[in-house]
């Protein structure tokens, strides 16, 4: 077989790609087959799609999911606390957080501990949006369960806990 | 114990997230820590900071170094395969095609299988960063893999390659 351009594209890449689109099935990746990285940022991108579809009825996406689950879990909870937990960066959490008040979903309330922190508190709308979203969550995960086999799953899991 | 708002909290919630700072420590992560996308984005956020850290002598991003890597395995590649390759969106792709150009680092083509099409493909400075590039993500690879442990960052990869 000569060294031509098409040489290079002669390993069977589909046989260990299954999901990816014949356009890019013979594109070499070269040194990202290596890369934890490269495939942790494709299965995000995966998974974050499939939340965003999955979630439509209630219009969240994932960091506004996130916000809700740990707000409504923890009774006064403050917004550097939130911040801190879900890795958010302060400026957005600030403009995520006002979209979900501007919602109704959530408010801020002054902190009895403390009159100048703000503690976190979801509405009764808020509640109700939170106990669909959950269910939602709840069938997005199980889809993916079963794309990756539940073993696959719960390894994953397990793997990824304490990055 | 009583029912109180720091009951919820003695879950020693430490002990299983060892990385984590004592602010969050103690804040419950209810439905979250069901969610493999969750993890997921932590660990995709956590992977990020360290080979941007880990590559500031090239000053080369995550999906800067995906191009260059790509473009340089495959020649004749166009625009389009790049974008399903790496899934990255189109208008991102222009945007980051156009600062490697102005690098000096990148160069567009025009195919001679079709002359529309541009073919991409590395300059000889854009060779030299590359190499140096590839040697820092090799350093920021292993240390994933210390952090991880061989077995886990082995299994990691396999888990994640097909998603």
């Amino acid at each position: 077989m000569g060294k031509n351009a098409n040489s290079r594209r002669a390993v069977p890449y589909r046989a260990t790609q299954p999901k990816r689109s014949s356009a890019q099935a013979s594109v070499a990746l070269d040194a990202l087959n290596g890369h934890l990285g490269y495939f942790i940022r494709r299965a995000q991108i995966w998974v974050f799609q499939d939340f965003i579809r999955t979630l439509k009825p209630v219009d969240l996406s994932p960091a506004e999911y996130s916000v809700l689950v740990v707000t409504g879990a923890n009774r006064g909870l403050s917004q550097a606390e939130l911040a801190a937990t879900l890795a958010i960066e302060r400026a957005r959490l600030v403009r995520l957080l006002h979209r979900l008040e501007e919602r109704g979903l959530l408010q801020r309330l002054p902190s009895s501990a403390d009159g100048r922190r703000h503690a976190l508190q979801l509405t009764p709308p808020g509640r109700t949006t939170l106990a669909r979203a959950k269910a939602l969550a709840a069938r997005h995960e199980q889809g993916l369960r079963t794309r990756l086999g539940a073993e696959r799953h719960k390894l994953l899991l397990a793997a990824l806990r304490d990055f």
